[in-house]
């Protein structure tokens, strides 16, 4: 590792920046930030398309200025991403380090999620530095309370749900909503709030069925409601079987919407353009001091910067108390 | 039907109005311009709760010009909406004429679909005075080139696609989008145009699969495209089937996405508000110059009536040259 | 002019392409549409940047179809416009013909407003035949019932005022927003009505400002409401000023914003999309079948096309009778 | 103050609650949460219209869980605001308290700006217990990272500054746009940084205009850049007056818009509808534990409460490297 964390001894050193994993709406602010500071430092700046896959290939080529241009509000990722099984290999990992050797490049900045920043710890370990910095829509990185794309994801589903109320209220319906999520529920909770909705369904602690949804939609309908929002995280269940048998047990009509990637697209928000933008800042401020193998993060409020090792062992976890205020709230 | 085409002698008259079938967005600014219209032309105006089923049940209050402040901007209808079994069969229809006598209404405006327009003709052959305006978000009444909530539904479609487009494009994808559309294809069509979609799927003509889709998208892969947009109406084929089918025949990954409810709701557009609310006015103007049993439409670009029994008979037909356009212009 | 209806003996025939005068959402669709389907029937097609002064200037590039890629949903006119001074007098006149027959554009594609019009006349009395498409977001060309740009331009307005009434009611003022429209009050119109404007100023006829505008806000005020817009069209008054007024003369508290430029982006609505789609494909078929000099229009609804002589002494007028509608629904 | 700090004997609480100063998206979302919120556990509340004014003049009546439905996602305060000269005598002050016993108040929460806070601690120090929840769109408090509204504002502005890059560059000009902040530039700094501004003009430190605007400007024109936006804090100066200094010293065309109360209006976005809804709930937790004249704060990333009497002294700080980044990363 000793090798990664020093610079070769030519001028102008070079930085390669991929994304990797599902895309995220920011993950454009961030190449464009890396690139335009990167230059601004002296560096040169290499794009890498499709993420690992692509750095095995050497699909690489050098970023102007102006090759960025344009591109801040733009959702998703010009430089594409991939998932790549033989990256995942020894051979393709190996690969992947000679490839870096042949472009001479001498950090490189990995756009991405969880299993995108694992790739970047084992090319840590095989010598090249790198840095990673979090892009994922379902902010469920345990280092850093936030991932670039999150506050877009959830702003395009909230609005997605805000016109699922209008229909559900003229036809006296529940609307069952699934959002992205697999292992983790902060769309899910988060949205849930922001809509008002009566049910949230969580990955980490879905509930007993009849407990959670059927008793409380049936108190909502008590209470003199006659429409309601069940928002679901994918992993928390499937929001046509839900639908089903919400209809099933309270006989009230329920329609199922499954948001799926329309959560990913769309031109970020400010919170994820500006979040993004200081992150890139970042990793070229971490590679112009020489602290390599760094994940970026936001911890406490302020972008930081963590050690690539430790960072990765971090978990975080919802606040149970919030679930518990979105109920009162909503009722 | 003669005692239908004649006002009462009271002094004050009155319209009732409902809104039936599937919410559109823009119904709420019809509503609010005949209530608003028809009291400043000297009428009361009942509104009825969940349309024909409300009627039935005499779910029937006045309306004041205040009770539809701040709705026009609001999607859905305030009035709700349901469908009534029990109205199609003579009992309840004779029991809807017999409620409208109750509540002394002269003449009833119905704003929905196909469907609620057929309510309407039976409602005007037992002698209750009826205006139709036409609010669905399909485009699919025969009589008129526009109705409520399409251009909004239309424009949802749009926006959605074009987010899908950005991770499409980011994974080299195939987004396969399913729209609103039983029997129509207006929708798909025209957000097909507007989308730059390489496939447009029709219910009236879905053609052969393997030439429409395969060849293409196989033609558009040869000319250099690496993400592929395809729009499915409802009534041709299943997103989820189609969206395995382009993958398993040209290994070209695909997703698919039901967009669904999501069409119906939001704020309504400038032209769904325009013309809802010129709707509105015209069924008013309408009952003033006790023109009844008609149907407001948009004929030649401008805001027109029709006599209910001949507009219902009419029918209408996509312009296939447009497709046409719409393929040559995608690639 | 016989010279100019008639095409060159070349093989492939070329049609050039500018926008010209202020820019408008859909312009882009429009340029798309004509290079694609140009390109599609046969023709080269060149993209002239900068409008009449790039052509006098000779910047002209040839346009590929992969040239107007993902431009279809973006706002402004990347060909640029440009107002030129020396394209009015007969030597710019004659640079611009002489320029044409170097680039060998056998037909002119001009999208843009009036003012562009009359310089296409100009060149097609000089032997050059041209097609317009009507792009401006003021809807004011006599000839045509629509002009690309105009649907985008009204419903940002109407977010923008949908947003300030919001601020309005809760500090219970009245808001005055100027919007576009020097001599057509299209735009406030249509914008009032769907905004429920107590009062909307025209062009055309401002009316008696204390009748039009103080005794209305006084009325409504009686009539219990605590908040207020008043829509003005550029050509019939300052906001600044006419909130200046309302406030001294009624003591409620009134606050201007000017819409200005923000009206003029954006990415198009399905309706500028769509329509400009249409038109584009529109100027081509004239080529195609020899109609050269013509103005593509929307008639009764239809998109369809004229001599272009004959159609730029066609007037239109507002419909007065909408203004009284809008007054009588929005109280 | 020690009789302001403990409740009075009766069995059930009363709370109230109003929104003062300037109006912010998110508003409506805390009024709910504490009314929510505070009834869940076992409070009364009371809402106050137009703030300080209000509460004077005994403008108060209860609030049930009903009364806060369909307000999440509303733009404004439905209790309205005010400003309130009265208030700020010691006569004004005394009717305020005496009107709060009148109505048995036993804690005034109040959502509103610093000036809002002053009036709360000038309550708190004659005995009627206070909670203070930021709510302005500026973030100009200086005891919390973050005010309800600011997201949704600089969204706001984002947006509308996206739309006017269209037009300036497809005129090749510069775009001067005014945002919100009279002492504060966050919003200019962010919303620079998110539209990849050029020039951004702080009321902290606007700097020499011929350097920080003119040279500035020149370097990206000879750059090769030839479109511009320039982002100036109201505080910095008057975008009508720097278009102008522009185009006369540089030749660039330039137009000014100023988007003055557009900013305040609008649905608010997941950030403030959260945040307003969680600091709705801290502000009940806190009187719930006896915890009063506390202001509920956002304090490294998460929401938290201080002293009313220390936390306001507090004073922050823009981040100047920020400002330093920005511009590296904009050309």
């Amino acid at each position: 590792m000793a090798e990664g964390t020093e610079f070769s001894e030519r001028e102008t050193k070079t930085i390669g920046v991929l994304t990797s994993g599902g895309d995220a709406p920011g993950m454009n602010a961030a190449i464009r930030a890396v690139v335009r500071y990167g230059i601004h430092q002296g560096y040169q700046v290499l794009g890498i398309n499709r993420g690992y896959h692509g750095l095995c290939r050497g699909e690489i080529m050098e970023l102007t200025k102006h090759d960025v241009s344009e591109k801040l509000q733009k959702g998703g990722t010009f430089l594409m991403t991939a998932r790549s099984k033989s990256f995942m290999t020894p051979e393709g990992l190996a690969q992947a380090v000679s490839m870096s050797k042949v472009f001479k490049i001498d950090c490189l900045v990995v756009i991405g999620g969880d299993g995108s920043f694992r790739g970047a710890e084992n090319l840590a370990k095989e010598g090249l530095p790198v840095i990673g910095i979090p892009g994922t829509i379902d902010n469920d990185i345990g280092c850093t309370e936030y991932t670039i794309g999150y506050d877009t994801a959830m702003n395009t589903a909230m609005e997605c749900i805000d016109r699922l109320k209008d229909t559900a209220s003229s036809h006296e319906r529940c609307s069952v909503i699934e959002v992205m999520g697999r292992h983790a529920g902060y769309i899910a909770l988060n949205v849930g709030i922001c809509c008002g909705a009566e049910v949230v369904l969580l990955p980490e602690d879905p509930g007993e069925f009849d407990q959670v949804v059927i008793k409380r939609l049936l108190e909502c309908r008590n209470a003199g409601k006659n429409h309601y929002v069940v928002v679901v995280a994918e992993g928390a269940g499937s929001a046509v079987d839900i639908a089903k048998k919400i209809e099933e047990k309270t006989g009230i009509s329920s329609r199922a919407t499954v948001l799926g990637h329309l959560q990913r697209g769309g031109s970020p928000t400010v919170r994820d353009r500006l979040t993004a933008s200081l992150m890139g800042v970042r990793a070229v401020e971490c590679i112009n001091q020489n602290r390599l193998n760094r994940v970026i993060v936001e911890r406490n409020g302020r972008v930081d910067d963590l050690d690539i090792f430790e960072a990765l062992a971090i978990t975080k976890n919802l606040d149970e108390k919030v679930l518990a205020y979105a109920e009162s709230i909503a009722l």
